[in-house]
């Protein structure tokens, strides 16, 4: 076996063998580890008094996990020649597949968490900027977690979707921030100062948000406050029965996929050591309630013993 | 093809020729540039300080937009003759059906962003009440978004519920507000000075907006306060489960649909190019996600081929 | 036709003739204007300024309403000997009828509405307690919209599982409280005195109320915050899901009545003017969308031809 | 019937006889509300003035009560005993079945309500921490409502979804507050004093909270906080729409469960009285509603007697 494929088995693939499993698992760990190590660093040193006390240990930390987020990049992109190929190009060259990875999403994540430091060495550029970016190394968490992953799938498929709500909500908040102007700004000319500036009033309101600094004083303002707020209710209400939705549609796939993977193992004949072993990683692959799964289970067990 | 045909298929079908289909796109785009520019106008020209460096420029967009509207109102009018008839009057004049096209709230709306335009000028009235008109231009847009066209449909056909939760809500607002009004006016008799005033308090508490302008301070009255607060959350939730619910049902009609269309497709024999076409064609009016539409399409051609 | 039957067909029963059934609308249109007059003036009343000059008109509303409430009252006991018996004790007594009509929640809300009246003119009592009451007349108008019928059943159905949400809120609010005190009371005494007092905060933190007159200011106090208001979303989120949730099984419940009724039609053989009506009162009762209901129509035929 | 077997089905069995299960509610009554008058005490200890007046009485509740509990603890860890084998273990010693049952959660409650009491009499230990703990004493009136425990599965199952979601919630809340920092920092250096600090705007801001003791106040600060807060909403309701959607599917295997039984009392034959009782036992334990029980049974007779 090559290095290369021992990479790709520990970094990235879910079907390796046993022994790089447990290697792959520790990896993951100590990597999620780091990221939190060097968040709460980031963190720490924006706290009044300690940059002062702990200003070589931060420093040390922060150059440490550059390192090692660059070896981990680097890692990543050699061993993803060993991705299989795509289903319309079946015959890729591994420096194809490797500008594959490096345009993916998470490969841009990864960049994004180590160029900044190399960037502020080799120019004299804003540091303040950069920092910024430093905090973007928390999305590389999201590779680590399944349920994540579930969660993302949700709101990429409900895309569409949540812009059109956003965009309707947006539509709203332009169309409450004029009026709120038209009515309020001779009694409150510093809150209401301008159409944008009542967007913020418009924004804290439709959201329920309600910090309370900009506030319809005149009677006829609250009356349109009040209104606003009750539509603003409904137009709230959307996001959330969207994403439900979705989440609902996302879950009843999950339990059907195990219902079929569970069936095709019945059809075959008796229940051994080996099938079970199948049916727990299905079940562990689609993230599925322990629970449940041993319910659908059950139940298909009995129909199946009905039909014969 | 007359010029009447023309302008019909560029400004309103979608069953037009792929010539046509891509100038109808160009002039979608333009169009809704045209509506955030015109906006965007309308918003900066209260910021303090623009309007007297910048008053010609907002005054040349301000007028050019108005023609160019005025413009698309003619044509969208004009051509409306070429609509089809409606299932019960079979055969309709073209200018009966310009008219039922005038009377329709797309129509109206488009007619409300040009006409405060004409009424200033030939009208000594006052501006400042149509400049609030001029924010309604931003609904034109919802005719170019097919996925706001959804949101619309699933708050059109739960109007009803929507109304009676809204109701519920504002019943249950007044006798808040009144026993507030009774329980707080002697010790706040600024804030609940009446039962109107302490409305703004029941609306901004049951909407959980809680801006902080008003809070009862009595012990008895952070009591009240408190249930009401509780059970305002059951309320609260009345329209978004409704439209959960609402969305997940127009979702699976939608999912029905596109079954119904395979299914056809996969019965008429082999899956022709010309099959794809109409299938992706079907998928994409119907604003379906791509990857679910060829889950479901997998999953027919896997049924079907079972029970051949 | 008695007196008694004329009174009953117009105030209660769906299911009179069609003369009863328009001035059945009329009575119920007056009613519902005349409890929003009232409400009006109630609300008016405590407007500083206006008792001191329209005194004598809001008097004469009040009047007015009461006697009308009062001759309703009795109509509706009156003529409720009309209602059929029971299931269980098919023979029963005007008296039995009419007392059980009596004690039913509707009737107790008309009595509330206008016993205040004749007991502050009997006993000399301390007026301003009744005048709370007076607000619950508001409640009069649930009796006339069929969709806030829907919402109240919904709200019955679940009102075992909403209780149970709300006691699981109520014993978070409780720890959260008692956790707050012991964090924040040194440092704010004034704001954090008491576990009751704290609770306060706990019930504006827990329903993302957020007054911002309760803050938690130490560090440790704005990470326990946080923590509960994190939480808080979940157990927020629990009575919007059972609402949700009880809702949609309502509707698909109501769908599947009128399934029911259109394929027994169907059955029966052609599509007779009389079967449409009879179609269309079942929709109506059901307060069923019209669209859906012609698409669940248009569906059952296709189905049922094809089943030819 | 030995005194252990008579005190397990006292306090935990749901299958004892009738004599018993009068007992047995009588008995959850009053431990209910013992915990409710004691948590009321810990609640009152607080307010200024109501110690000093009251301590003697205070003092006797909280012993009492403690004496009580501990009694309470000690039954049900020897009754346990008589608690049935698990699956995979059939033959439990009777240490070993009481082992089990202190190591279960509502057991770890149940000690925990009365340990601190203990402790601070033995040890010379600071008080105020053991309050804090008295007050974990409500926990354990969750398990006297089977509604509550329905909630508390829908939470158990969808442990890992919410965590993800939260996890999420606290990933983009680090990104927010990292981001305002820089925003905020120069204008308001006491507000957004750090990274840590601006989490507390970033959390009351992402849940819609909103107290207003930390906003932003520059343009780019409320752009971005009006970004931050629309979306949000999307990461708020992920967690409503997971228990939305768990609690449905929750709700519906509860009438699938019902439906089997009432499909099997049917096929039995003849609908006895026993029958009924069976049904309806089964009923409550599922804590199914009357009506919707009612409901379904109609509707399978129907089908029953069709399908004859």
């Amino acid at each position: 076996m090559s290095f290369q494929s021992i990479c790709y088995n520990i970094l990235v693939s879910y079907t390796q063998a046993q022994s790089h499993r447990r290697v792959s698992k520790l990896f993951d760990t100590l990597l999620v580890i780091l990221i939190l190590v060097n968040i709460a660093a980031m963190m720490l040193e924006t706290v009044p008094g300690i940059p002062a006390v702990w200003q070589y240990e931060l420093h040390i930390i922060e150059i440490t996990s550059v390192i090692l987020f660059t070896i981990e990049y680097a890692l990543r992109v050699y061993s993803s020649a060993e991705a299989p190929s795509h289903h319309d190009k079946p015959y890729m060259r591994p420096w194809q597949k490797r500008l594959d990875y490096i345009k993916s999403p998470m490969a841009i994540i990864d960049l994004m968490a180590i160029l900044p430091f190399y960037l502020s060495m080799l120019v004299a550029f804003d540091l303040r900027i950069l920092r910024v970016f430093r905090v973007l190394r928390i999305l590389k968490i999201g590779r680590y977690s399944r349920s994540m992953q579930t969660l993302v799938t949700v709101i990429r498929n409900e895309t569409h979707s949540l812009l059109a709500a956003i965009s309707v909500l947006l539509l709203f908040t332009v169309i409450a921030a004029t009026c709120i102007y038209y009515i309020e700004h001779e009694t409150q000319p510093d809150v209401f100062s301008s159409i944008p500036a009542s967007m913020w009033w418009a924004v804290v309101t439709l959201t329920t948000l309600g910090y309370g600094d900009a506030v319809p004083i005149t009677p006829l303002g609250k009356l349109f406050g009040g209104l606003v707020t009750i539509m603003g209710i409904c137009f709230y209400a959307l996001p959330a029965g969207i994403l439900s939705s979705s989440y609902t549609a996302q879950m009843q796939l999950k339990r059907d996929r195990f219902k079929d993977t569970v069936r095709k193992v019945l059809d075959d004949g008796a229940l051994t050591d080996h099938d079970m072993q199948h049916i727990d990683r299905v079940r562990e692959l689609l993230a599925l309630d322990e629970e449940e799964a041993r319910l659908i289970m059950r139940l298909l067990q009995h129909h199946h013993k009905g039909a014969k």
